[in-house]
């Protein structure tokens, strides 16, 4: 049976891959998690030439976004293998999508982190400014 | 239904998965060509912070190789967006993976790729070999 919510994920999710087509870059979104592998995935990750970001994408109604513990550090462990930024992306409805590295996120009590709506609009790194940072802001953070 | 060939081609490349995680590289698998996107995407994108493939996997019980000439250009088109090296992989059966430049494949009269088992066997890369190698030849391979 189709389910709404995660239909609007995953059509936010594509809104996401078109952006960064549309920059310039080549994309592969990972099959859903909890698929064949059991190995860290992100749900995509861009790449063109000069920056390669992975992005778990969380969108929301509400003003918060949840995102287990668990996602956050397969997404830590996917880009330091593949020498990618990681990056939570978060899109609230009538937002534009703006991204945090998990370390820059509040952990819950449970161990999961949480980005508030306000907190997204503040401080989060907008599109423009993902794609647009120089290749030596990664390689630091690599590790 | 199950079709016995695909699944096959899907174990062989969830091999080729394994063999890229077991060389510290982080590794996604593109969904089937033909479902959500019409945009170019390998099988699967490997990268290790110095080395980025993609590669479009294919897998024989007989003794040559066709790769249509639309997925060898999506191959090259989605490489030079991402900055990877392209990659056409064989896999014959009893064999390892050999792996291949487009651009160094026989092209058929009807404007497909073939490559024979021997062939493979002679000049291919192996997997070693392109694991191996030194970032430089990626950034001269990219255009």
């Amino acid at each position: 049976m189709p389910n709404p919510r995660s239909d609007k994920g995953s059509s936010r999710e594509r809104e996401l891959v078109d952006m960064f087509w549309d920059a310039g870059f080549g994309v592969v979104r990972a099959p859903a998690s909890g698929s064949a592998t059991e190995r860290p995935l992100p749900d995509l990750v861009a790449a063109d030439g000069e920056r390669t970001i992975a992005v778990e994408a969380k969108s929301s109604g509400d003003d918060s976004v949840y995102i287990e513990g668990r996602e956050a550090e397969e997404l830590i462990e996917f880009s330091r293998r593949f020498g990618a930024r990681a990056r939570i992306g978060v899109r609230f409805d009538r937002e534009d999508w703006y991204f945090f590295h998990p370390g820059d996120l509040h952990v819950t009590g449970g161990g999961n982190y949480r980005v508030k709506l306000e907190k997204a609009l503040q401080e989060g790194e907008d599109f423009h400014e993902l794609v647009g940072e120089s290749t030596q802001e990664k390689l630091d953070e690599v590790e």
